[in-house]
């Protein structure tokens, strides 16, 4: 099998660490026990100088042998078809990891991402809080009903809402207590809390090559 | 095989038809010869009616067999998965095609759907345009160098980001000839003037048993 190798930043300001996005491809890989290494590309610069890898400048992308893919929901799913820890086979059960997957990316981060967007460039009443009251109180719905968002048991949908949802101002936005116990769960896994925190030593040990 | 089901809202008024998303598995369905059937549930009180069905109380929703999945996007990936007219088979072909919906959905929808709500919501500098016009200039920059997205042929990658990029207001948003040249040839395809005929038809008659 080719090595996987997960791409971010060779650093970043102390305010993201805990929260890039690599560490969606990195929790997915301990939940799987799939072996990945990790490789950088500069932060300084980052609106062009990988654009050959990825056309917005972001990261993660996922090296795979002769695969480089882009977007993390896109690594996710790609990670998903090597372990069935993270994905069950059977048809109703990966239908409800998908569709579960592309509502955390689409219903839900589509307006949680802009809304916390605009709250920290200071916008008073700029018109999203309603939308994602709505949104998360549909969700909460949800949550108070069951453990898990598919097939009864932990897949990596829950993997990526848990991600979009255990954002600070998110998860301090009204009182959602089903969604709460969720969040709290799923980063309680073991495999959260060692990508967490690989992701913080590994943005923390470049501060001193840079300093 | 069994049957296809799109599921849709009996009828709609007469801004959003031609956008209404069940579009998007009409067109892939179109596409890939798939037969489908259409089948509805009430606009009026879709906030709860369908909620069993589609937790957001959206459409579409799409049934095949014993497997019911929400969400257009994961509605797209199960009908990719069966035609290769839709995704290649390659991996690398299949990556891209998979990373590029995943970017439609997740970076440029996430932008173009909430600019788009605070515009008709009257907001003034409500602080996304900077923001859409960067990622939109990004893609620009991709489709002035490739006529599709992935694997050098139409793909649903093209699909999906044509009927993002299609909405009027974003389509007018700057000049950006590259992007416009690529709407244009995406839905210029029959199959997609096909499922917006129909789209547009299907709403239509049911504006008789309202009045």
């Amino acid at each position: 099998m080719s090595e996987l190798i997960i791409w971010t930043y060779d650093w970043v300001p102390e305010g993201p660490r805990g929260f890039v996005r690599d560490l969606r491809l990195r929790w997915a890989c301990e939940e799987a026990g799939l072996a990945y290494a990790v490789r950088t590309v500069p932060f300084d610069g980052r609106q062009t100088n990988h654009l050959s890898h990825q056309p917005f400048g972001q990261i993660p992308f996922l090296s795979d042998g002769d695969v480089e893919i882009f977007e993390s929901g896109a690594g996710l799913l790609r990670l998903a078809g090597k372990s069935e820890k993270l994905m069950p086979r059977d048809p109703v059960g990966e239908a409800q990891t998908v569709q579960w997957m592309i509502a955390a990316l689409n219903s839900i981060e589509m307006v949680t991402v802009p809304w916390w967007f605009l709250e920290i460039s200071g916008k008073k009443d700029h018109g999203l809080a309603d939308w994602m009251g709505s949104r998360l109180g549909q969700l909460e719905k949800v949550l108070s009903e069951r453990q898990w968002l598919a097939a009864d048991r932990f897949t990596v949908a829950d993997l990526l809402m848990a991600d979009v949802l255990r954002v600070s101002k998110v998860r301090s936005f009204g009182a959602r207590p089903a969604t709460e116990n969720y969040v709290t769960r799923v980063t309680d896994r073991p495999s959260f809390k060692k990508a967490r925190a690989d992701q913080v030593a590994h943005f923390a040990a470049a501060d001193e090559s840079r300093s």
